[in-house]
């Protein structure tokens, strides 16, 4: 049985929990952190969750992992038949990822875990996380999904990287993102009413103190 | 027919364009910088190069675009047939652009473009750039290829974008990543001799003198 490495804090760890709920797979959780020892770095290199443990060896990376279920475990599509329509999707999710994700965990530090971010690594997140939301706001349809009118991988990536994103454009950059983006709001709506998103939630909010104990702690 | 859009100094354009030479499908280039104007932004979201207009629309992401050519244009396979395989190499095409590509980028004002680079900035990026060139050493094979003893999209990866980031140590860190790493040095060897890798590094320096007079002049 496919083995899913992670943590329920971890929004990419959740992108692939989802998909495989939605999937109706069976998978197996490991409850890990991301480490830097070597008997974890062999299973994902750079150290980091989720990893995916095969019957044939492991594999990191979270859009990788999720293509390679894609293409060998079945289970209702979360990728379009036509290769146009697929591109399009495969590039929201890394529009979400580079421009949005990324220069949002930059602020994680100061906006989660009370620390203090330098104001030029702070001023180069935020000119790029604007730039990221607006490249969003031109390619997304939310017709009501982000690409169409099917659930697909992009929406993974929307509702777990732009729902933290929208909290640090509030705490840090003082700018609420969703107030003239209905179309953000009402898919975070739609999203948020869907069983498996509501037990993520849940076991999120049950490991989050724990986890925000051990990482201001260090 | 496919239209490229992008620049010979472009080390993401190069990796396109290398894929569409190795296949030996028809193409056109045309040449342009990434730009933030509405009318680019049309058919590239974040302004970026390069994008692929095909005759159902355009898209923009390197690895989208290498695997739309992957999936519908025919020629010689860069991606294994073998989905496991396949991860493989996906995975370390991410690796490569997350830890090494990115955290070097961030450097390239100061090492290719006489500016300056805030030091939190220079910090953040060579922790992260060695922990991913870290990562790429335990995960590339080197047989002589990055992901074994096939050419494939992680060769494109490798090729454009740890050249730079091994001048970035070089320059900014005073590292020679090369040194104890035979196997990178070999492969950089023999991608070099491939007479289209060899057709592209002359556009490059052809083009490199305006386009560097062009960025320092901002």
């Amino acid at each position: 049985m496919l083995k899913l490495y992670g943590f329920a804090v971890s929004n990419y760890f959740n992108m692939v929990r989802l998909a495989l709920l939605e999937k109706e797979l069976p998978f197996e959780i490991v409850n890990v952190l991301g480490r830097q020892d070597e008997s974890f770095k062999s299973l994902s290199p750079r150290g980091k969750v989720p990893c995916l443990v095969t019957e044939q060896g492991s594999m990191s990376e979270t859009s990788v992992i999720l293509e390679y279920i894609e293409e060998t475990q079945g289970g209702r599509p979360l990728l379009p038949a036509d290769p146009f329509q697929r591109a399009q999707v495969r590039a929201l999710m890394r529009e979400i990822e580079l421009y949005i994700e990324l220069p949002a965990r930059a602020c994680y530090p100061e906006v989660f875990f009370g620390g203090k971010v330098d104001p030029a690594i702070r001023q180069k997140a935020r000119d790029e996380l604007f730039a990221g939301i607006d490249a969003l706001k031109r390619h997304g349809r939310f017709a009501p999904y982000v690409a169409g009118d099917q659930f697909s991988l992009a929406d993974l990536y929307f509702l777990y990287s732009v729902d933290l994103a929208v909290v640090v454009a509030a705490k840090a950059f003082d700018t609420d993102v969703l107030a003239d983006w209905p179309q953000a709001r009402a898919l975070f709506e739609l999203l948020k009413a869907n069983p498996h998103v509501q037990k993520i939630e849940e076991d999120k909010q049950q490991e989050m103190a724990a986890f925000l104990a051990k990482v201001r702690g260090k």
